[in-house]
């Protein structure tokens, strides 16, 4: 049994933080869960544009309001407490948040933690670069 | 793209009820994102003794508070809210919510959302009962 506490979390390096979004990754790869599971802010206003092509990602509104915008299909979705997003087709999108927006999410293929820095700690050049699935992770 | 209200979603049967626990599922399998996604809540005094033998689950607390117990060491762990606990060994364990406890969870493999009830909607006979994943689903 893991048990793990998001105060303790926010302060390793489990909590990556970038522009616009901060994510507290609860379960990473190496905890054998099949997923990993996140808690993720967006940040108030910002535009983040978003197309993960090797992740399915599900995303529960815990506090805050924005919108998320389908850009297959132009629909523009309604983002509050209570509602959850789910990227079942790998949809392209963009989240704006008009408050920071609270979240907890979970990713299949699970996130490795690893997708920013190298085992070195430097960062990779960009051809090697693993792009950070976020900001909704 | 999936995106779906809580409290939507509590008006359908994708909303479970039974002894000491309820539980919206957001996400199942049909749903093809590779894990279930519930919202559960676990009711105050209620003593839940489970032990998932199929299914991998991570439990977020959001509200609430009460403790597990791991059966496997003794172990009795706080849960209050920022905590998450995940049955990463198919652990046997027993919640104890002292209120109300609302949680996020996701399971792997995902529920299916008929563990209970078969096509005909009668209860099956014991022999070919699925157990429902429970409460913490």
């Amino acid at each position: 049994m893991i048990v793990r506490n998001l105060n303790a979390i926010r302060k390793t390096d489990r909590n990556v933080r970038s522009d616009g979004w901060a994510s507290a990754r609860m379960l990473l790869k190496d905890d054998g869960m099949g997923f990993s599971f996140h808690i993720t802010t967006m940040f108030a206003g910002s535009e983040l544009k978003m197309h993960y092509q090797n992740h399915l990602e599900a995303v529960f509104v815990l506090k805050g309001t924005g919108t998320i915008e389908d850009l297959a299909t132009g629909k523009v979705h309604k983002l509050e407490p209570g509602v959850l997003y789910a990227l079942n087709e790998h949809d392209r999108h963009i989240v704006r948040p008009e408050t920071d927006i609270l979240t907890a999410c979970a990713f299949n293929p699970p996130v490795t933690g690893k997708e920013v820095h190298d085992a070195s700690g430097a960062y990779p050049a960009d051809a090697e670069l693993v792009r950070e699935p976020a900001p909704a992770d």
